[in-house]
């Protein structure tokens, strides 16, 4: 019963455990010598939105952010549950694309730490004093090696927590900001990187010939603060909002369809197998990708294990076995410099995650032992749509 | 705001609502003069299975329903509410069919009724005082006009209602029998006949030409005890259950992935438009359909108002818009006669709802007044499919 | 396993169940010769409110009921699921109490029988073609033998149903009228006319002298449409809404807390022994309760089990063992009679469930053979109480 | 809409918040110069029981803990999603107490500064290379300064997580353990040595004097870890499990019903003020007090809002106003030293909640400003109790 933590095991649950991910790069970034800053967790998102009153709408209106702040130019939102000033910030501007992945760190002096760690990377640091955004102080923001802007800040504004005020909450209600999900070519560099800067890898997607499709990493004590999928990017995958209950979520899909606004559900509702979570992803009116997430599980013991997931496993990312749409695995948000130009989307070079699970050449099973028995309904709209 | 009951009348949520159901039939069955029967509720459906073993790890191990008898040849079993013998009897068989669709009366005297119903109608018919299966008395079967094996009964032995038996009770736990579903070529016809039988419909999925696809019907005051779906037939489509809420439906999902059965999930889970229910669907070991459903509405005001759907409403079947599977659409069981030969399948020859909306000359729509702007992960795999 | 229906049957979860409930009556109401009217349902209550504006704030703002129609005199209101005008009238008036218990019947034929029943009876009746309030038409209202006001209709404006608009839904939404309960002194008496008006008797507390102290009874096939319970009478107990879910009722209850309203809660949330449906108990404004209630069980056939619970069983009431406040016991509405005056409220002379389960001399058990081990928690405040 | 950090500030839920807890003691337990170990989270507790069997089939047969391993002596049992070997060791004994409220640490030698710190503070300390307990390796137990045996280790055998072993899930499933609660006389001097060892305060229960009558700290980012409430003391109050949903926790109580076992209902369920949780106190065949938790909220940062509690506010225990029955403030479970002795209990001198709310000069208010419109069924059992 007891697990050899020095093996690597095949759990009763189809997937293996092991005391360290399988990331091996050979093109790796170096690690600084400056000590990464101590990253608390995942904090807000910034992102560029086309037509701030249509954005509003989906945010505040359907999906009940409470309002921080806002005016013609900006909104600041945040959850339930939060008590600094925001999760959640909306710019106006032309094009649709993500200005900022911000963690908080533990302490001033580790916005200092965060900037040293940076600039000995070679990578475009910005730091203000004021912050960027409203309620927030001292900050920096750089172009990281991968390509995304990142921000690190300590000070910040307070504001109510509303999780006792139930008269304001809604059956869909988001009570915490969970995680960022960021799309890049090279997972195993990518997750390298997050290592040197403090993250610790929870669960990843690789196949037997040491390819990895994607890696969730965490600095709170969750399945992640941030996951790196494999594609052209650097892009913005999704950023994800906790509720509490499952019904929560089916709330949400139960009312896009009564403003016949389903077109918004991308994918689900589901089971992740990766997490273990209940999931949901919508596309805002941008299509910028939101996930509602809830009841992952605890990972804050430092050896806690690590969940491999073989790609052809179908049910890794539902565990249900429900396909993948397509537009999940191709689509994502553009990200910006810090002068707010798009960055350059490089492609992916290794394989891709769809087309080896749904493509002509690719398969997947359902029982590891037995890949022949899945049923047309199972094997899915990708077979098909590989042939068109 | 009040609704002019002799107008059809498009509500807010989208479907129309009239006093009556738009089936027209040019091609009617006669109505007996014969009195018909007085149907309580659906009761049983009794199943042929091809590998008793395997049904049984199905319905008792993975669904949880509780055997009420069971030996080498049958399996008797009842959801947790039920104070009669089953509501599903699995038969070994040589091959996978339904062998009755199984109704309550509402006294000893409507089985007299049943019988003569039928037997003006020309129908075979048997009756037997000892029943055809354990557990029930004085019955009547018939093989009806549609082709379909209905059973009438009224005298039945009683079990413990396990309602309060918590103890016994599973995360997916089913406590009632909702209701059956039929396969028919065509729809119409099959729901005046049913209205001749005493059923009322209470919601329809049709079309601008007059096309009807699928109908509703019900005796207990719920959205129906069986429902009319166009396609090739005699065929049943599902056995439906109920559980009380929708976490039991995801739970049951939870489980077949932890067992590795999650091809048998089939579609959902998920929002139906028509019933406004909860839905899943699974396929068991033999490929019979059973839902799992939970939350429709009151019907039982005779004045109960009937819903009618545009079948290019992509909320129909979905009201999150999530598509349906082909394989929903046309696999469905065989039926057997009276002398458990299957019945011949006739073809369908009005239009066919996967094909009206996800076909090459098919649309589906969010919003009525705006059919374009569907994203693709919305249009679904079908179109896709559709080209191959 | 099968249960002899001709006999008394202990079950395996503590109570009895039987073909025919124990309600002997030696001062029977005359049983009229006239037909009874066909009852469908529970359909509305009208109260009378001393403060409008205060009762808008708890049954809109707080319960979130759907406004018909109102003005400075009168609200009327519906349930998410509701087709018809209303099931819930409130007016303002000098003293808080109850204006009518409305069932709706099957025909405007209906109500003419209810006319001549209870003429027959030599009630106290009043016709109105116009009806009595806004929304219904031909209706009948009478003093009922017990002292109650009853109202029958089948004429009623139809509203729009508001189930799909889950955009309108609030976590703890109401879906359906579920059933009213009366306090009258003298239940097996109330109880047989009852059955004479066409009602069936479900459940039932009672103990082995014979004296009944509560019973439930139904049209439609739920556990009822009216419960009589014990006590000092004519009085109304409470008019209970439905939800959905578990969490809907506690979401009402986390409401109330947020707006500093929990002594509003009176008793719960629990799990009622008899019904084993999940509820709550709310005092409005006026001190009028209003029960939460969801989730009992199906009692539509001829057949149907009647469930008899000892008084003595401490799980009868709630499933938990957690002991009913006093004021749910002593507490209750006034009701009007035709002239808008308050009936005059006759003690009960039978034993009070109060006494012999918590007073002195009383004792409940939660194990039928073995009453001495109950807790001091579980024995409830009142013994505690005295010894402080 | 900001809150003023250095302010001590009244929320519009009815509590303050503050940057520090107002936890004064002027008999303080001298700081060690030694440095706290890091601890990472609440781990297990060992329990000792009078009939191992009874406490397997409440722990495991009812509350469906799982058997990392059992022999005739003692039992080890974990939660689903726990990794480690165990968080609840049960031992046969002579009387019901508690041998060990452990702690994990976050390295090996953590342990050595556990031994350390304990060492300075004049403590029993005993260190064991091969652990107390099966599964779990290098440990130091002590009496702590408070009396109460405390555990600190790293080293720990890995089993399987079951978290997505559904299968093996019931309706009441316990994910994790969440939380410890301890009575101890004096809670201001507790909590300020509990800071000492790097615990930080979330939550507390004070009046206007000063008094302080619990509080709440943590490390792992949850309200907490273990909670000091004023009592006659060293004395276990609860351990507490977390489920996911709080429909689980209903179907606990459930459970307990259909077993006729309600009586191992202390309190509850019900919605915490403090913690915002949802909850349920049972008590196990010994009377030790378990609780069972879920959805309180994130506390991680370092500036974490303070919440502090007016002993008055009758919301602060239960959101829904609902009273705290007397055995919940005054039973509690004896503690072992470390040869497995009881410790000696000590009054407390303080004042207690219980009377300060509850007694003949005691008084609770649902709103701040209006104390006087609590109805009878809310002003509790005790005051009324007293009158019958």
């Amino acid at each position: 019963m007891t697990i050899d933590k020095n093996k690597r095991t095949l759990t009763s649950s189809g997937f293996h455990v092991s005391q360290d991910a399988p990331v091996n790069t050979d093109n790796p970034i170096p690690t600084p010598e400056a000590e990464a800053p101590d990253v608390l967790r995942v904090a807000y998102m910034e992102i560029q939105v086309t037509d701030l009153a249509a954005s509003r709408e989906f945010y505040v209106d359907v999906l009940g952010l409470h309002v921080t702040h806002e005016d013609d130019q900006e909104i600041y939102l945040r959850s339930a549950e939060e008590f600094i000033h925001h999760n959640l910030v909306l710019k106006q501007g032309d094009i649709a694309a993500v200005g900022a992945f911000s963690y908080r760190v533990r302490s001033p002096e580790d916005v200092d730490k965060a900037e040293a760690f940076y600039k000995e990377l070679g990578c475009r640091v910005e730091r203000r004093k004021d912050g960027f955004v409203r309620g927030i102080g001292d900050s920096v923001r750089v172009e990281d090696p991968l390509g995304f802007p990142y921000e690190f800040f300590y000070d910040v504004d307070h504001v109510e927590r509303l999780a006792w005020r139930y008269d304001l909450h809604i059956p869909g209600e988001l009570v915490r900001l969970d995680h960022f999900n960021q799309v890049t070519p090279d997972v195993p560099r990518a997750a390298r990187y997050m290592q040197d800067l403090g993250f610790r890898i929870t669960e990843e997607i690789s196949d037997s010939d040491g390819t990895v499709y994607a890696a969730w990493m965490r600095r709170k004590p969750t399945v992640h603060d941030t996951a790196m999928t494999g594609g052209n990017g650097p892009r913005m995958h999704h950023v994800a909002f906790a509720t509490h209950e499952k019904h929560n979520i089916l709330a949400i899909c139960d009312k896009l369809g009564a403003l016949r606004r389903s077109d918004a559900i991308e994918r689900g509702p589901g089971r992740h197998g990766v997490s273990n979570a209940f999931y949901l992803y919508l596309r805002d009116p941008d299509g910028h990708r939101v996930e509602i997430y809830t009841q992952d599980y605890w990972t804050g013991d430092p050896d806690n294990p690590v969940v491999s997931w073989d790609v052809h496993d179908n049910q890794r990312r539902d565990w249900w076995g429900n396909p993948v749409v397509p537009s999940w695995y191709t689509e994502a948000s553009l990200v910006l410099d810090l002068d707010g130009k798009p960055q350059e989307v490089v492609e992916r070079t290794d394989e891709s995650e769809m087309e080896v699970t749904i493509g002509a050449d690719g398969f997947s099973y359902t029982r590891a032992d037995d890949d022949k028995d899945m049923p047309d309904w199972k094997k899915g709209e990708f077979k098909l749509g590989n042939q068109l």
